[in-house]
């Protein structure tokens, strides 16, 4: 069917291309006049404007964004003028899902239809292809149906889960319909949330066994330092790389997430090319206000969150006060070096 | 090569099976005649004793016990009368990599060799097979190695890592030498704590997915009770079996820990079967001292364990206290009954 | 000065009796009359309406709001139209600082003036009085501080800090005004969250030293229970009571919640009053949101506010999870009876 | 009584000061000179040698050491040989409960006696005394109650506990026998644990307070930088001096810890003779290897700890390996520069 994108950054072009080798149309739409000229050669229909693409399109039109969250509601601004009833606009986009409740009803009372879709899967989605979490309503998601197919990896992609038979039900090929106006950002924020959550116990734990060699350093003896009762326990030095290479093949932990790390630990062990300065996008904390409405208790997906905070410097001042009480009630005074503690 | 197993419960057994499969040849032995006759009959050769046992192998024997934790130093007591110099014992078990430290100082006392193998695969190891974390001394370890081959689940079970060319490391077998004695546990170790972690996050997150609904239940309005200012941001009705199952292709967060969950979820979306109290070994808990003796932080994993003795109950008193508390300051009377808070 | 009270719930009529022990006027309003007829007979001003109320009054009035936060908006819409241009209306309650923010602005558009006051003390406040953080214009706050010094407890309710001296400021007499609109309760909101850290700290460690006993205890010994290695290092009986009642005197841990567990652990040492199921208000939810805005790690209050969820049923879904993995990759069966674990 | 001190740093000086005050005969010890004399200056028995000391003493002997944790053991083995059956000697420091079990062994089988007594109070117990809990056998610690009696501020230093009346006990002077050898210090243990979680709280919360203006910074608009959808609700300079200050009056977060925060807030406002990297002692660490023998889910110490480990840099390979992941799934690169997030 034809479909078009307006936004062809990495994420965009790639579902372009993906879904021209399946057979589909795409209208495609930049402000980067380059990047529409690109998927041109490959045989897109380009537009040099949203009036020009819109007349591109047989109606009802089916038109996706794929542009950041922060300027959806700019781009849906300047998008419906040219829209006409029965039109379908899709974000696929990281939005927020209030904003999906909130933007559906804006397009609804002109007679427009408005389709959330969360998709997973990265820069990698290109080969991977896209887990796609759609929320919406069902006759209008249920018309888009070949466009999330061919997105989405397809039923051949795990192993089917026992107890599955017959015709592949969409979730076994990828995609989603999740619910109403919404859902599909829930999901989606949701699965971010369980991502950090995920992220950090590998990254705790990889930790743990760096510092297996900590017996083997030599450490201060004063009353601000503990001490290590048993250095003969930890004198292992552990080669990170080869472990998580070794749990990618027959172990519990198997993942993607660890195929990754053993990637990145392959190119270099001590992943000397980062700081450890880690920024957070939007849907764990929106996955953690969620929780909290829901008294629905998130002890790890927080603790995941606060880590990459601390990581940026965010705990300073709390330390700095805690440094102070036991200065005040202790005398104690800051240790200024590093070394084993 | 001629190996014997102790123990032939249901891992044990498997890794026999598996063994003579790839050619080799075991000598099994189980105080359970019935599980050593069981395997006779697959080919194996029974033993009526430890000493039947060492009389049917040649020298240096390779022994792999494969008991519970808890009476590995038992078995070992037993065994070591009946051993000659040069001959190795495996511990394939779940011991803590400090008793691996302690049993070969014994054993090498006595000219034996000791070799700890952490394994994860769990009773799907049978056809996943298993992948192996080694302790030990090079040479002992390299000389079993084509025990440890046949047992892990060999390149082809994960695609290469991309850098890695050339002749498998083993680690890419699923299989790796981790270091001396003690290693192979205590990766394996760290590698359960990660594994609580991984869960806890997957657990957390389809709890917000399952009370996304919370804005439809009627709400009491007391002072006890926090009202929740957007009820109408919390309708959904999400489908977990159908989004576990989206989520294993494509998406950021795949993993065989989540094709397991949507395995459960699919037999019964309630999980009916299972109350919620749930048991820890003692890996993830070894885990975190092992962090805490490093001034490693863990807070996820540390978070993860706690939520397994909470839901036992441990947190009974310490609620309790906080309800006095509640008492003391404001008058507070609990509230018995439930309803949506 | 002359100042009406509409809510005179214990807080609301303990406040009118210091104000009227400090020689304030004080007109009285409830929609239950015996309240007011009871604080008429202490010297009062009843009203039997809010017309009656603001008649009683000169002008430029101040209205003290002491009623549930989930109803202010509604007494707000009943008192405004009796309200004059100058007039105060003072919320004492808990409310969030985002309606303090709207109402502010709802207020100022009539030319009323509104000031928030988040109160801490409890209904121990009759006697220890309240500890007043105040938000609202500066000019206006400044008109009520004979008001707030009346409530709050004075300089001589603790020893002044090093290096103050001099005329004591207002937070050395317990009132403090924090900033504009919402200030106050934000300042509150965040104290609340405080609180609860500290609260759980307390009940952590308190039953940290009931379970110290856990030696002494039958122990089950089978997979699915991690074995206790050293239970002679777990053989005391702690006694709480008498545990809480020293770190009173001289401890670094001294507080007044520590004094509020001595007194209930007194009256029984088992807390067999409760249950422990634990209520929050809305407070530390609203902070724990606030630091996620500011991107602000707070691991202690947000785990002492999922430990109260967590208290009341809610992670029971996310554990089910969690046991079934561990059947699906394990065939582990769950514990259903207790023990020590 | 009489009673022999080893070790007159800050906390043994200020205490052989306080048992003098009270009528005490002190013999005084320590490996500088200086020490010594200053005390005999002020009526103590100075001693040149262990030899010394005991020699002027009376028998059976009381011998007190206040000296770091790490040279208990040595200091014990000096101070054997010199000892008669029936002697007592007490460890006032922070020594691990299990040594006190194994220290009391060894000098039982020599017909010495040992007393593990938990010393709170810090360098601030020169003014309020130290609150004192302590372990060993019934009849020796009731024998040195004069001792304990004088060190410790007496009932008039906190209000009854309501429900206790008649002689006061022990607890409600200051000190108390929690139990055998080790109890003392295991209580003192689990009171280092509840402070660290006391400390996480306030500085926590403070934290967010500092940063509730977070709305008035410049913020990055790109990807990386999770946007704050509603900065005008975070425009408020907080003056954290002034907010400490007035909880200390009348709230129910008042305590010793936060007259200290008040105290350091008043000397700067920055704290900017503070980096925030934080030390721990052992204490807060062995709690929490209590807690996890026990099974005893401690959310909020274990947090606690956690901070600090991470405000030395102890996370940061951990860090390094969330950034790697996000680089490999999302081609995501670090943000270095700083700025509000």
């Amino acid at each position: 069917m034809q479909l078009s994108m307006i936004g062809l950054g990495r994420m965009g072009s790639s579902m372009v291309r993906r879904l021209m080798a399946k057979g589909h149309e795409c209208v495609v739409h930049d402000t980067q006049a380059a990047l529409v000229l690109a998927l041109q050669k490959e045989g897109a229909s380009g537009s040099a404007s949203l009036a020009d693409m819109v007349a591109k399109m047989a109606r009802p039109r089916a038109i996706w964004l794929m542009v950041p969250a922060a300027i959806v509601d700019q781009a849906l601004e300047q998008l419906m003028p040219h829209l006409d009833p029965g039109d379908i606009v899709i974000d696929g986009g990281n939005s927020y899902y209030r904003d999906d409740i909130r933007r559906a009803k804006t397009l609804s009372a002109r007679g427009h239809h408005y389709v959330d879709v969360g998709t997973s899967g990265g820069v990698a989605g290109v080969d991977r292809s896209y887990c796609l979490m759609i929320g919406g309503e069902a006759e209008v998601v249920a018309r888009l149906t070949p466009i999330f197919a061919a997105l989405a990896p397809g039923l051949e992609a795990a192993p089917r889960t026992p107890g599955r038979d017959g015709a592949p039900a969409s979730a076994e090929q990828g995609f989603l319909h999740c619910g109403p106006h919404g859902a599909g950002h829930f999901v989606k924020m949701v699965h971010n949330g369980i991502e950090y959550g995920l992220m950090a116990a590998y990254a705790e734990g990889l930790n743990v066994l760096k510092n297996a060699n900590v017996g083997q350093r030599a450490r201060v003896l004063d009353a601000e330092t503990t001490p290590l009762r048993h250095p003969e326990f930890y004198q292992y030095e552990m080669n990170l790389p080869e472990i998580t290479e070794v749990w990618r093949r027959g172990s519990v932990i198997g993942s993607w997430l660890l195929d990754l790390t053993a990637s990145a630990l392959q190119k270099n062990a001590q992943l000397a090319a980062y700081s450890g300065r880690v920024s957070d996008s939007g849907e764990s904390r929106w996955t953690i206000e969620a929780a909290i409405d829901e008294a629905v208790p998130t002890h790890v997906l927080s603790a995941a969150l606060y880590e990459r905070f601390t990581s940026r410097g965010e705990a300073d001042f709390a330390n700095q006060i805690l440094s102070a009480m036991r200065h005040e009630f202790g005398g104690h005074v800051e240790k200024k070096t590093g070394g084993a503690q």
